[in-house]
């Protein structure tokens, strides 16, 4: 993209990633996610609790197992520019930054009209001169590309109109956390942890933000995608989206399809999304219409053939007519684990991009993580 | 009350508490507020200024006296789920947790639509994903029970429309710090800090959830409550709340009437509180003329036969027909020592709920103060 | 200003101040903007990256350099009360705050309705009860006034109807900071500092709030003011604030005129605002026509007989009408560098007002730059 100050790294989609990148944020997520869990238990709870009942020492002090979180933004801010509401990555960068030491300074529709009472250009020139990152939740996805172009501090595009990088890793982190579960029995050598399979993902659905950067991400880590969406041109990925997917080599690890059923086939994770996103309240009624049958259940995966063991996945908030209560709260669904998530991707991209403007962390602990690559 | 996920303690009501309880949490608060205060001094002002003028050392590091706020927050994150606004609450809640290391995350009204775009259930399962508590201060109390019933991490009540613990803790502190008030000349031991002595409370006005949580608890501590309110059902305490007032046995310590004169007769302490709250503009008429007379002035007391030495209480917001100029700006007011308690006490459940999950701190320097067991 | 609380200090205009703490308040701004950059910058690009990647080690730790900050509002909250938007003094407060150690809590008009719900006075005793410093953005200028008298804590005025210190502190600043822009050539000593020399500053626009201080200020800095606005009362300064142009015997170094060509003749600086301030909206069209021809244009300064090196500045946000994209985008515009600058000053004002309770740092490292006093 379009980067006239040499040097800032921004992140707009996956796609600007290549595979050992993603790899690397991924494990780096999963660091922080473990050295920072023990240091977040209630004081009760933690595994040596200090002497003194917390007076006058920080768990930090206390307990050298903790002491490991990088605190890359102390006394740093990110803007959270958030021209939509979006509850989940703003919980997920506000508690992330503060983790780093740092803090989010949320700036939300009242707070800031992008664009209206000022260029996207001046706001982005005055914002980059006073925060130390921007964690832009725009609408048009050109509004992200022109924050980018006129800061001086790395853009972290938290969703756009066109992709939603931080939701992929988030599964992404998820699926490998939960790698045992998809596991061929006696394939992994005794005492090693269990390594991801390739997987075959079904996307039942609306082509939009999550699904684009599934469609440029997962072909490439080895995974095979099978998407059901209607026969419209708009629940179809947009061209700027599927120019990517090409210039990637994505488009031949995926199958498109109308059919739900032919979508789940073989499919070891069936993942869904809103069909109504914000500012598509108008179209409601058709867009019910056009899913009909696109709903998740047990019958619709039983009778696509889907592998029996299948895991459920959707970034939330969730409507039931998307997925039924018995696969949304049942055993299958993988869905608050993957929220839980949106907040270690996150504090790694902070830390990384934000913290220390490179992609690829060279970090203690982490290098025992990583062996899918 | 229900709490499917085991050992995360909840605060909804005093009611919920025994006194033991109820007296350490305020015999916290008040050393809270002892350690915290030469902190939050002006560096000019601070005892022992540092000979660098801050250059390099906080205050922390320059006086040990100041070394001893607990840091039981650091890095965490506490979510203020708001429906309603509530300015000394949120204020009280972000400096506390500041002061505690960590970070309130406000979400009010707009930031977040509780149970609107998505279900209580997911939303506090989400937000307990990634906070290590919540305050809430909902609308119909139910909310709050819900959001209880599945979050991982502890709920503190805000305000509901039930409850209000948060105030009560306040009101007892200022009455503690006040002891030497309502002491009987010779009473005490030289050199012994003053004991509060049992007193008669006095409330007059709607029958809300401050005076909710006094009835659950003032008889317990061992002092005499006086209510008027206007003769109709609705300013009578709902049987929820009534049903807790007997479990407790507290209802023997309990006078109420429809009379305001009769009901300050030998009150130490008059309390009172809004007559419409958020959401009752519509019956604003009419409410005001139920509680024509109720008005706490000096003649309502001189003519009731009040302690000629009562104390006026009130949580705030106030409202000139509720009490006039001469009692809410005068010697007899505690108003502005009530509202500046509300951060301490909230300060001491922060600390021991979310920080520590118990209620009964064990602590350095708690000990001297807690005479009152 | 009337103040009942003694000892507590705080700041309406800078026509409060003496000459020599504007000097030491832009001196100290100069010596925290050089000791934050440093911390502020990436990990990748800091000078002496640690050896542990940020794990472990804040650079505080890591590097005696940027340990100079101050922390005086360590774990400290500065309460931002915002009645209307202002994202630029917003931003500079909030990360102003977190480089001190502290927190700035934003209470925008939806938070709380300043005088509406509660008296001016009682919110002014509930926050300052629980807040170490106000930071105020009101409409009319008594508003601020009214809070000051009853607040036992400093209140910086961030922007009312009368005044605007903090945007002029701002831009003493950046023209410091662009001395030598301004030098004869062969008039500096060998390896010293370059020192301002007064310069002739114009000011075309509207009779406003940044105007007015500077009405107070630069005369009595050495500096010459030619101002222009229309043939108009409404866009003369108010009574009360020429009253204290006249008391500080600033009137001698203005010149006041409707013609902009006048205005600009002989000016090193020409200075606008916005014509249609919050709340004009209603008189915009009245307005556009009353500022016929007072565009800033290389025309303008062409024709009216600048100082052919004469710079632009403007606080922000910029409507293309008050100045034309090739003076706002070319080398004359400091307008980025005064909105950069805005931190800067207000990070010194919350160290001096807030965190020490005095407007003359007597600091290490700050004596070296103070050589204009």
């Amino acid at each position: 993209m379009a980067n006239p100050i040499k040097g800032v790294p921004h992140l707009m989609t996956l796609a600007d990633l290549n595979v050992h990148q993603i790899h690397k944020i991924v494990a780096h997520s999963r660091y922080l996610k473990r050295t920072s869990l023990p240091w977040l238990a209630p004081l009760s709870k933690q595994p040596k609790a200090p002497t003194s009942h917390g007076y006058g020492k920080s768990p930090s002090q206390s307990s050298s197992m903790v002491r490991t979180i990088p605190r890359t933004l102390d006394r740093k801010t990110i803007a959270l520019l958030f021209s939509k509401r979006s509850t989940r990555t703003r919980v997920a960068a506000e508690t992330a930054a503060t983790l780093l030491g740092g803090q989010a300074l949320f700036l939300g529709r009242d707070d800031i009209q992008l664009g209206v009472n000022e260029s996207l250009r001046d706001s982005a020139r005055v914002i980059a001169g006073m925060c130390q990152g921007i964690f832009a939740r725009v609408g048009d996805h050109e509004e992200i590309e022109e924050l980018a172009k006129y800061s001086a501090v790395p853009v972290l595009n938290a969703l756009s109109s066109l992709w939603h990088p931080t939701q992929v890793l988030a599964d992404l982190l998820t699926l490998q956390e939960k790698a045992y579960l998809f596991e061929t029995p006696g394939s992994r050598q005794p005492g090693s942890y269990p390594r991801l399979r390739p997987l075959t993902i079904a996307y039942v659905g609306d082509s939009a933000n999550v699904l684009h950067d599934m469609l440029v991400t997962y072909p490439r880590m080895g995974h095979q995608l099978r998407v059901a969406s209607p026969d419209n041109e708009k629940y179809r990925a947009p061209k700027a989206v599927w120019d990517r997917v090409v210039e990637l080599e994505c488009d031949k690890g995926i199958f498109w399809t109308s059919d739900p059923r032919e979508a789940v086939h073989g499919a070891d994770v069936v993942v869904t999304d809103t069909w109504i996103s914000m500012g598509q309240e108008a179209e409601k009624e058709q867009r019910l219409r056009d899913f009909q049958g696109y709903q998740v259940t047990e019958e619709l995966c039983r009778e696509g053939g889907a592998n029996p063991e299948w895991k459920f996945m959707h970034c939330l908030p969730r409507k039931p007519h998307e997925v039924d209560d018995e696969v949304f709260y049942g055993p299958r669904s993988l869905v608050f684990q993957e929220a839980d998530n949106r907040k270690w991707t996150i504090m790694a991209l902070f830390d990384l991009l934000f913290g220390q403007w490179r992609f690829t962390p060279e970090l203690p602990g982490e290098r025992e993580q990583t062996g899918e690559n």
